[in-house]
């Protein structure tokens, strides 16, 4: 696809599927035309490792993750009248923040792995994965700032800034509280959601509402997309935390997350539900180091959940969510919420 | 000092140092307010570790750092006619984003010490340290997207967004050079220049700059301004190296550079100019662990140093960058030259 080609919402009926994507084209390249002007004179490790980290050295397709935020982002402001090009800034600066996230996260959770291969740090070492991640950030702080040609006016940039700004502030007060909670033995359903929507919510409503103030939305539209958003976050999270009892995302990795003791809503609602030996033995086989962890410790695990009836209440809890989001998403404009409900309902249903 | 005390140009005759000391009281009063009003709820260690970092734990004086670039950057304003209060939010910027830079330095690094006290990193755990550095970033988003009451127009916020990112990425370049030749046994004295260049010619420049901008200064004396900065960042910098031949920042530091195998401008020489069997020599103690490093290491490399004229290149290369950067200087506004000029020699005096 090239400048000259209209916009993905002129191209014949193809429906949502169709949309989506003539949209993913449509960021894939733009994506490849920023960082290649960006890495014009490139660095050993630092843009091999851009690129790397962003999945470009990969062919067009899903091992470059999903590109859900910024297909969220151009979607919703071409639902909302706007040539979706407009958002392309945006829609780059948050899957740049989205792939920093992710380079740092996992470091700080000594994940070795992402997506199939090895993580960015494990690929080009600690050093250099500190500065990928950062220099992640400033890519993002690129987009944002230069953009595209025929791009945005500075108050709108200005005002795009604030909301990577503050939706960067909650993730990383999350993230701090969530590696404060590793170490700690106790931990209730509202500590739970706490982190959840702090290091989900806010992170979530960004595309959304990014793609929002480039259509030139009213402050209402915002704030709602921004409380839906206070929902679907924890739902899509919850989700996971369940997925991974269940099938996992291979059969060889179920029960992954009480390997790396992560605190799930599980984790959350036995902690707060179970008598102290339960909850006493369950933090024992979170504490483990990952690699001492066997077979029977997460069957005991998965016992204790099953005994208390905690996949049950999270089964129940994401339903409440993903009523309480929907419920924001009818206050949406029609041309909106058609588009937005379809993607989030096949998120929801890709995840279970 | 409140918001309704005069500006620090009002302020009685005090000359320089009493313009430097006012200015220095707005910042560190600015600071506070700014990180305070941030921390309202705090989270336990980022908060913290964000007073940690600023020094904001510490009484107001050198311990929490020397904040040249803040001061850089009001005094320029000033000097342009500006009401420094109006450079706040940059100046808050550019010293959260410096802070940022030695968090994350310092894991690249493996520094266990600064400013006479446990690196961030090693107080505040790894995972806290990756995220307190990123914190800091997002806070220098959030200084210069939001900034002081009665501040600045979009137009000149995007343009210092834009001064910032093009900062970081040259000095996320440099940082990226400096790790890879970490693991080379050669360099040259042009490569030791780039990479220099790359980590601190931009980086100093752009407190200036953004001084500049904010008093709105023409486009030439802001490109005066970076040339100038770019032989003033190497200046600093080969001061540095040779200063931790001779009395170090402290008796029992000297060499430090050589234990923590630095690729200085003494070592560029003399890999550049020595023999084969003096450079594998001084490879050799170079990449030797930190602990490893005995006296007569650092002894030897001394004297590979001396025999091959090192340190007097060097004292005579900062010569010529300190003539380079005074020429620019000249160029700019008297009334801004003078008293960056005084600035720029106190720097360099403090640091011989």
């Amino acid at each position: 696809m090239t400048q000259s080609t209209p916009p993905a919402a002129e191209q014949g009926g193809a429906g949502l599927e169709g949309r989506l994507e003539a949209l993913g084209a449509l960021f894939e390249e733009a994506l490849e035309r920023f960082v290649a002007a960006r890495s014009a004179q490139p660095i050993e490790n630092l843009h091999e490792g851009l690129r790397y980290a962003l999945g470009l050295d990969l062919p067009a397709g899903p091992g470059r993750g999903k590109r859900v935020r910024p297909l969220l982002c151009l979607l919703t402001a071409e639902a909302l009248g706007a040539d979706p090009r407009r958002a392309l800034p945006f829609a780059l600066a948050i899957e740049l923040m989205h792939n920093f996230a992710l380079v740092h996260d996992d470091m700080e959770d000594g994940d070795v792995m992402r997506r199939g291969r090895d993580a960015a740090w494990v690929r080009y070492g600690a050093a250099h994965g500190i500065n990928l991640g950062d220099y992640l950030l400033v890519q993002m702080m690129a987009a944002l700032a230069e953009g595209e040609p025929d791009g945005l006016d500075d108050a709108t940039r200005v005002r795009l800034l604030r909301l990577l700004t503050s939706a960067l502030d909650h993730t990383h007060v999350g993230q701090a509280l969530d590696i404060n909670y590793r170490h700690r033995r106790s931990l209730s359903e509202e500590e739970y959601l706490r982190i959840v929507r702090e290091k989900t919510g806010y992170y979530l409503a960004a595309p959304i509402q990014g793609g929002a103030i480039v259509a030139g939305a009213s402050q209402r539209v915002i704030e709602t997309i921004g409380e839906m958003a206070q929902y679907l976050g924890p739902l899509f999270q919850i989700i996971d935390d369940i997925i991974d009892l269940t099938d996992g995302k291979g059969r060889e990795s179920v029960g992954s997350d009480i390997r790396e003791g992560k605190r799930s809503y599980l984790v959350a609602y036995a902690a707060q539900h179970g008598a102290p030996a339960q909850r006493e033995r369950l933090f024992d086989i979170l504490d483990k180091p990952r690699e001492a962890t066997t077979r029977e410790d997460i069957d005991e695990a998965f016992a204790i959940f099953e005994a208390l009836g905690a996949v049950a209440a999270g089964r129940d809890y994401c339903r409440r969510l993903h009523e309480d989001a929907r419920r924001h998403l009818e206050r949406l404009p029609r041309e909106l919420a058609e588009p937005l409900g379809a993607v989030i309902e096949m998120l929801v249903s890709r995840k279970q």
